[in-house]
């Protein structure tokens, strides 16, 4: 496995080969299960995988959690070395972002939405981390997980806007057995916050059981997934959204298919999850 | 010569043999010598040469020339089928750009001055369409002309940033016998304005030749430059500038590489030309 921040030793690598399949995983490290389920994805559909690691600082806001963000790359290597990945890169700071850096990539619309809200500067960093790993790496194929549902609609855009020769693979997301989603923020809860989290999967199942059974008017869903959240004493809601799965765009009526997705804050953890609901 | 604007068929002839390198020379078409130029030093340095024809419209603003810019394909083919060139790429509006499109490429500071301060969305068209462009291609060399001086520094930086694999390769001016600026848009030129357009070069000569009888104040040069344009009376000056060539802003001495360029209106063409001063 070869482990770099080398973009001229990586290139040689990946063009060693020049037919050869690549997959790219790419992470903020502190791997779960989660993350290895896409790697896993990658391994079966191409000859090669590559995995970056990098807390990419231009997609956290001053006040977010960049400093904090749990990292340790020993384990990441070994876990990453045991699941068969080609290569690693770990680019720094200085590398990604030199000095008379001055370029951005964004995707101006469905960025405005839910996680953008809150976090209006967040997927400006994104778009432009990804786009270079994207020409760093060239890859075949790009796995990225369901959790981040927006970030997924957001680089299927950018993918297809700019034309970027590469498919981009969605996984579901991977749960704990409880059923809370695997995050390398969920670190972060501490005592009895970490039952408290599992009312954002609770919330999610209200608003599939209501489908279920017939409900069909989105506001309604919302307000009983709102009364769940309100009766968490360590919860205080973000949002709470049905949106075309699409343009991300609030709906009325539950028909074709939407995602359903929220975010709380678990004492000072912010958590999201969502479901995709088919009528 | 593949002509399509098929980018499925385009993917199939570039990766057909990937050990391959390919020369890229995007264009607005209306081909004239400065483009041939940079066909033939695409060929020399590569198995095989891609133009791309695309009137881009989103670096036009809407008081500009986007309905009138001069089109000839059926002559730009000939042109580029005699020179040897293997691909070329003629999309459409609303395959570049079809409904829901949202994403922006821009570089953010060294656009902002010279044709910025009378172009302010031009280049963020410019880096919007080669990143697609290049991703679309995947060359392995990209060539532009160094007559749009600020074009390849913008570029230059998008490359670094963006991490983009490929090497941008920049040709010198290419001129008409008697000093003028290669430019599709000189066909604008009508009766005396095409003599008048000679003020431009004169105004660079004026520069090269202040600079070599050991004049190093920048102002000065520029004053000079200023009244040539100002005797000429189809001539209507946007700007005179000498800058550092690097980051494109202004300086007050002739000192290491400086790029003197300027943007002029001929009755309403608006030409623009450059030389690059060391010292």
């Amino acid at each position: 496995m070869l482990v770099t921040d080398n973009i001229s030793h990586l290139r040689t690598a990946r063009w060693a080969d020049p037919r050869a399949t690549w997959g790219l995983v790419p992470t903020m490290g502190f791997l779960h299960e989660g993350h290895l389920a896409l790697v896993r994805a990658a391994k079966t559909a191409n000859d090669y995988v590559a995995v970056s690691i990098y807390v990419n600082p231009t997609q956290f806001a001053p006040t977010e959690d960049l400093s904090t963000y749990p990292r340790d790359l020993e384990r990441d290597l070994a876990l990453l070395r045991a699941a068969g990945v080609d290569l690693v890169f770990t680019p720094s700071n200085e590398m990604m972002y030199p000095a008379g850096f001055q370029t951005r990539v964004e995707v101006t619309e469905i960025t405005r939405y839910l996680e953008g809200v809150s976090r209006p500067t967040h997927f400006a960093g994104v778009t432009l981390v990804v786009a270079k790993l994207f020409n760093i790496i060239q890859p075949t194929r790009a796995y990225f997980g369901q959790k981040d549902a927006q970030q997924v609609a957001v680089l299927r855009r950018m993918v297809q806007d700019l034309n970027f020769n590469l498919e981009l693979v969605v996984c579901p997301i991977v749960r704990e057995p409880d059923g809370l989603a695997m995050s390398s923020r969920n670190k972060y809860l501490a005592g009895a916050e970490r039952q408290a989290a599992l009312v954002l999967r609770r919330a999610l199942d209200a608003a599939e059981a209501a489908v279920a059974s017939g409900q069909t008017d989105a506001e309604a869903i919302r307000a009983e997934m709102r009364g769940l959240i309100a009766a968490e004493p360590l919860a205080k809601l973000d949002y709470v959204s049905i949106a075309d799965a699409q343009t991300l765009v609030e709906v009325e009526e539950i028909a074709g298919e939407r995602l359903v997705s929220l975010a709380v804050f678990i004492g000072r953890t912010r958590l999201i999850d969502n479901v995709i609901i088919h009528r």
